[in-house]
């Protein structure tokens, strides 16, 4: 359900850009900090509400371009609960904003916890007789190390809800091969996760295109996406790792399928903080001139013009 | 620095148990939920309130007993922004008490991202000129699927700042050697990292008889536990999986070195909700009870006595 709607948003907006959010204080304009450093001082909860204003107005600039923002869970857990806080409010904006919202949390853990955690962002947790939403977002990233059965929680939850989730498959990191890549018989690590999702996907998809279990593929890492797309021809890869970590546009089509669907391409700071290299511009326009480039040069890239 | 100091607590009140704080609102006696109910409704504030009370009378009741406490992030997410708060509330409440914390988060994120995880839990957060602690635990586990280069950002904060970190080696539940048991030449993805740490023990450890850097071995894996334990002869193992996963302790010593050192036991449920099977005796009592008798016998299996 998740996938079908995101699919419908990219075909509106004409854009597979997913918008990433890693909230830094000492990167915020100046005009964003000063009223809440001066209302709260130099404390977490300044630089946490700050973040939360921030984040409101790239919402507000980029809202129409973009069908779906990845918020970094790192990042906002550095200002304690305060940052908990601006995580939950950038969530609920994007989404009234109608943006979906992919939080990068990348979690994993056995059964019970795993459930806490699919519970904590894609379900509902039990209080009493009522059923509270705790984060509410539209997908999470997941870190299937810990083996299949692990995986099981946030594949149920993300059913039961409607959600999407993206399974770490290939990570653009340079020292993602050193377990990425150990073999078991004739595969890696990353072709028997994809294998998996393929088999879930099969199973969960129904008449869809796409089942809402989705992959993780670095851009850094093209020839494995060209296998890797092979082998999971009906779930979207989310694609991180274009600018400053080095991926080029030029072999985004190992990525996508021939029609230009099946995922989407994450950029971060380069949009984000696009203003820091164009210091002559106000932050918001300098925010949405790169984000109509990235776009329209991943649509190039595609051919999808 | 951390693991010095551990072993110091450790000898201190002659105890190698660390208690798992696992929340779940629904688990917590009525005594501790009613008032804030009460105050609050049937709300994530008022379960997550109940929370940080209902740990606040655990960690009253063993401190004296244990020197570590572990509490899972998973179960404070649940309950969104109040539940990183109860989270910061418990680790404040347990240090103040001369209690550890160790945070089993299992976090795991490329460079920078990497950095702010080490930077919200294990160091500080830039605000202006100042430098802020954000949860500021004494150790973290962390989860290595992404691959070497993504944990020098742990090392390097932990050693900085004398803190501790406990890297996923074998995880204790069934699917656990999907991944980790693939092979890389010879040896198993397991293996690789404990021979990472090694390495990285033996850079840092100085003089002392342990690094700051540690292992997570499931106690479900005693054979593992026996090749693991002589890979990394300077770290000290974190064991999960006793009690309802089906560890046993007539195996713990393939876990500890011969003078009885180098691991702590991890125990959650079984002690801090021991009270749900011992319904005529106060929930304190019980906890109590279940955390000597979970004491005396890791001592007993390892003929510490």
């Amino acid at each position: 359900m998740f996938i079908s709607q995101l699919q419908k948003k990219i075909e509106l907006k004409h854009s597979r850009l997913c918008v990433g959010l890693d909230p830094r204080y000492e990167w915020l304009p100046d005009e964003i900090t000063r009223p809440f450093v001066k209302k709260y001082g130099e404390t977490l909860k300044a630089a946490a509400r700050a973040i939360t204003q921030f984040h409101k107005e790239v919402i507000d600039s980029i809202h129409t371009f973009i069908p779906i923002i990845k918020p970094q869970s790192a990042y906002f857990e550095q200002y304690g609960p305060a940052g908990a806080q601006a995580l939950l409010d950038t969530i609920a904006y994007a989404k009234q904003k109608d943006v979906f919202v992919l939080l990068d949390a990348k979690r994993g853990d056995i059964d019970s916890t795993a459930n806490a955690y699919a519970n904590a962002y894609l379900g509902t947790t039990c209080i009493g007789n009522l059923r509270k939403k705790a984060y509410d977002v539209d997908a999470l990233t997941i870190n299937p190390f810990l083996g299949k059965d692990t995986l099981q929680s946030f594949i149920t939850v993300a059913t039961q809800y409607g959600k999407g989730i993206f399974i770490l498959v290939k990570t653009s990191n340079p020292g993602s091969g050193d377990f990425q890549n150990a073999r078991i018989d004739t595969q890696t690590v990353s072709e028997q996760i994809a294998h998996y999702i393929n088999s879930v996907a099969q199973q969960t998809r129904k008449d869809n295109p796409y089942a809402d279990i989705g992959a993780v593929v670095g851009a850094t890492y093209p020839d494995d996406a060209k296998r890797l797309r092979i082998l999971m021809p009906n779930s979207f890869l989310l694609i991180p790792g274009y600018g400053a970590q080095g991926g080029s546009f030029d072999v985004l089509h190992h990525f996508f399928q021939k029609n230009g669907n099946g995922a989407i391409v994450n950029a971060s700071r380069s949009v984000v903080y696009a203003y820091m290299k164009k210091k002559d511009i106000d932050f918001r326009s300098a925010i949405v001139q790169e984000c109509q480039k990235t776009i329209s040069d991943i649509n190039t890239a595609l051919d999808v013009k």
